[in-house]
């Protein structure tokens, strides 16, 4: 049976790619996208995709080149996923919260061929090219900035002479793209995405046209996503291409309502003018959904979250007000997400609570994976499955990433005995779910005892009067370090030390304390206006780390003594309880979540 | 970017088996399969098979070598999709409805290492191994020979000494399967399916992990089939692993119930007991389910269909008795369902009979496909998307078989200029639904003009007293080739020729003429007791073909004229009309659909 070869019928490249020229196959009439006025059908998507590669192909962009573009959720950020990768090129869709430094780094790494810019981001691009053309020691060539004008509104703003539209309108239709020529290996790279590398300079995890595929069609059949579904873009397309979706509303011959904001209006306008199926974003968009909830609460929207652990309390006041969560886990190494948690029927008998809190464990690996596994990282050897042992979470398959462009070392570091490293730790459940404890970098180890910042920061969260908390270590002369809690906090007030205050301070700790274990309650609450966030909008725990540590040798140590007098004597430090004692690693990944 | 390599953690072969392993870590606990009152777990199925695994290698079992099995669907069965690719071995699923004959020359084919019966079975399967000894002039290894006892009810029966059973409780639970060696190829054979080979000998379809893989997850994607189904085995597993939902169930977590027998009385009982969701078969079955439905109807069920056309009028009473259908198409060369027929929602809005019209479509390919298309086979061009010129159905992409076994000829026969040829007739509907016309071989050419059976059977299903319907052609002095339409009736009545059948006939004849040009509507009308089928339970057209022959020059020719008097004059004989005549063919195809 080894000798019957493969051949051009029975062996084709797995590529998303495919998705594209079957929905316009199929679905020709169907509505692709919407962007306020403007509508495409799936046959003018694919027509327009055509247009980009043979434009692309004209500019000399070749196998392997990258094409970079600083955009919003708009229609050309779309369907560049399909239209760079069909001139053989590789996409990189960078993060618009970023700043021009950031994006000179990025497009010096990336040695991008062809630069795209929405007219919104002109200004922080063209300081990004002067940065660039400075540390280069030359001038960049202009003629390949491109930017993408308004394609509802256009406001007629350029950087150069080449636009978007003109670009298109100049395509070839009939260009015959790459994925068709059988010159494509489905190993070769589709996108390249640059992590938000809060500990380190950004790594650029590059995706396969096989991953891509897989991860895309497992996350389809995990989502549910039944035919023709209405695809809100509140989740940017610049993180991991949409968490896959990108391609996946390809795939299920969908329509993609894209949106340049997503602010809450925005979001139900769409939500309710365009009948919305689908929706993903972080969790922290929830509150965003939640303060501003309309009257009367829009029809029900499957809405997948991830990138964040979502507190319990947060899952169940979005899904009271319609809202349907599925609750997934990822990295950007892992080609969106890498698990999901799938809902079990039992539990719909289970008080609401208890059922937020089940949805909000990290669940189960997708399909797209042939494993998924919590280990002891010294020995490879798996945790018990008793909720409690802790380990990191690995992780092999074919939708893990080839690697990080151009740097061997994180490559070699993130890959260990045939696994991805993901850098969080977390249980299994005896029901064989899995729950991220932390990442290992933000384990609190007090006293010998490992404490999960998640776990007090999803009490902190049940608080009616807590709107965002972040947990991390802080010094303490005894324990090692012990918990400090960062909140912002629903009611205003004055951010100066007074009595109001530390009443509050004490209210939060003793509401902690009812919960947890008081080891692992704050020792100290610190009420910010804000907390410090990174472009992708994830808290800066490092940042709050230094601030913490400078607690220890002013009035905080006292006052956390005088909590300490009224606790119960905390569990002391056990050298060899291994059960609880966290490994210690010398080298902390810094790999990104979703 | 090509510098990044491949390894075990981004790069693990597509292979079904990893569903299983998944659902023995994620959900052990659940019911995976049930039979009478034996019941296993997903950590019992999984440890099941590696005992199946481990005691085929002791027993010498290696790397693509060929386990036959002879039973109908029972755990036993089912446990081997998995248990024998384990081993490395490839399994042989031999359909039970053959006789010692067919059953001899499989075995002498496949060089089957070892052969598992059901008890059943022995008398047969004993038969056939007496018919391969004489052709093989020797003596075969009885030793190699298991026999699968009732597991439920076990009956004593032996045929050797081998049991299935007894082999499980020897065999090692921690046997390390082959798929987790890091010697599994993805193209590495996983099953052997025989077609049923109504105009040649059987072929051996051989299929791929990777193929199996992509299919699996497609059908169970398209069939929008959630989490936790309960899927009913009405459909044999030997027809193409079942359609491959032996390995879909695990990659849901379901359960599967598995029944001896297709009885009306066991299929609702089932449905009834366990909660059935989900379940597949060929329309045939419809006919089943329809005679004898309970008084109140099942809850509402899944069903998916294939295997033939199914008449627009079948597929209305079904849903009207409760069951949801999903109607697809395929073929054993395609691992399955190559197609189907994904409903739109604007569809919900028409007549219920055009609902039903439009869903016996065979529809859109499956996304494991890179494309499927309708060709005519000179050209190799596309034909134009009118739902009227007809062309071969071709289909290409990584789900499609990877040959036939030791049939080279037969293999470069089916690929061709990348296309595999299904040897079906079809056309394409503006919309980008395909539509079965015909078996190629199956075409009527009657006056230079192309009569799809197909077609005139779905009239003819539409009338209230037809069970069954096979149109084929008849010769005719003048057209050459005539409609003849074999029926068996719902009314019982002597079949010996007389008034009142050639009242009836008159009838049918101008039941047809009402919804179908004359010149497509039957010439002849033969009431049989029961159409010839083979053993997948099809048609044989090729005995009815012969048939009909016979009545070129008896009574029927005069009856033809006589009806012809009525007739306005049939179109005539265009020799270069392209658009209607089909291309004439030396080669015949004798793939098998579902």
């Amino acid at each position: 049976m080894d000798r019957l070869p493969k051949c051009a019928a029975n062996y084709t490249p797995l590529t998303p790619l495919t998705f594209l020229t079957r929905a316009a196959s199929v679905y020709p009439d169907r509505i692709s996208v919407i962007y306020g006025r403007t509508h495409f059908t799936w046959s003018q998507t694919y027509e327009r995709c055509l247009r980009l590669a043979s434009s692309l192909h004209s500019l000399n962009v070749r196998k392997n080149d990258v094409v970079s573009v600083l955009a919003p959720n708009v229609p050309a950020l779309y369907e560049m996923h399909f239209g760079v990768p069909m001139a053989g090129a590789v996409l990189n869709a960078i993060n618009t919260r970023l700043d021009a430094n950031n994006i000179a780094t990025i497009l010096k790494h990336s040695e991008a061929k062809v630069f795209f810019v929405d007219y919104q981001y002109v200004t922080v691009a063209s300081e990004g090219m002067r940065l660039l053309c400075d540390s280069l020691g030359a001038r960049i060539l202009i003629s390949l900035v491109i930017v993408i004008d308004d394609v509802d509104l256009p406001k007629g703003i350029r950087l150069g002479k080449l636009e978007y539209e003109n670009l298109l309108i100049n395509g070839n239709p009939n260009y015959v793209p790459f994925s068709d020529d059988q010159v494509l290996d489905e190993w070769d790279p589709i996108t390249l995405n640059y992590t938000s590398g809060t500990t380190s300079a950004p790594k650029g995890v590059v995706y396969s046209h096989r991953g891509s595929y897989l991860s895309t069609k497992s996350l389809v059949l995990h989502w549910e996503m039944k035919s023709e579904p209405v695809y809100l873009w509140s989740l940017p397309m610049f993180h991991c291409n949409g968490w896959t979706f990108t391609w996946g509303v390809a795939a299920r011959g969908g329509t993609n309502v894209c949106i340049r904001n997503t602010s809450s209006e925005d979001m139900y306008h769409a939500i309710t003018a365009h009948k919305v199926t689908h929706m993903c974003c972080a969790p922290v968009i929830f509150n965003i959904l939640l303060e501003e909830k309309p009257d009367p609460p829009p029809h029900p929207v499957e809405i997948m979250t991830g990138g964040a652990p979502p507190p319990a309390a947060l899952l169940e006041k979005i899904e009271k007000l319609g809202f349907h969560v599925t609750h997934c886990y990822g990295l950007t190494e892992a080609t969106g997400p890498a698990s999901v948690c799938e809902w079990q029927k039992k539990w719909n008998l289970l008080p609401i609570h208890q059922q937020s809190k089940l949805k909000a464990r990290q669940g189960v690996g997708v399909l797209s994976l042939a494993e998924i596994d919590v280990k002891d990282l010294q020995t490879m050897v798996s945790v018990p499955r008793d909720g409690k042992s802790v380990g990191e979470i690995v992780l092999r398959g074919s939708s893990i990433m080839k690697g990080y462009f151009k740097d061997e070392e994180a490559t070699r570091k993130a890959f260990k005995n045939g696994w991805f490293l993901t850098g969080d730790v977390g249980v299994i459940h005896p029901d064989g779910y899995f729950e991220i404890k932390d990442r290992s970098k933000d384990v609190i180890i007090s006293g010998g005892e490992n404490i999960s910042s998640v776990e007090v920061e999803s009490v902190l969260y049940r608080h009616y009067d807590i709107l965002e908390a972040a947990v991390v270590a802080m010094p303490h002369p005894f324990f090692g370090k012990t918990p400090c809690a960062f909140i912002t906090s629903r009611s205003k007030f004055v951010t100066k030390k007074n009595d109001q205050e530390t009443k509050r301070e004490r209210e939060i700790i003793e509401f902690c304390r009812k919960s947890l274990p008081h080891f692992m309650a704050p020792k100290k609450v610190v009420f910010l206006e804000e907390l410090p966030k990174n472009a992708t909008g994830k808290i800066q725990k490092f940042e709050l780390r230094a601030l913490a540590k400078t607690y220890l040798t002013s009035e905080s140590t006292l006052h956390v003594k005088s909590i300490d007098q009224q606790t119960t004597t905390p569990r002391r430090y056990v050298p060899n309880d291994n059960n609880h004692q966290h490994p210690q690693r010398e080298q902390v990944l810094a790999n990104s979540r979703l």
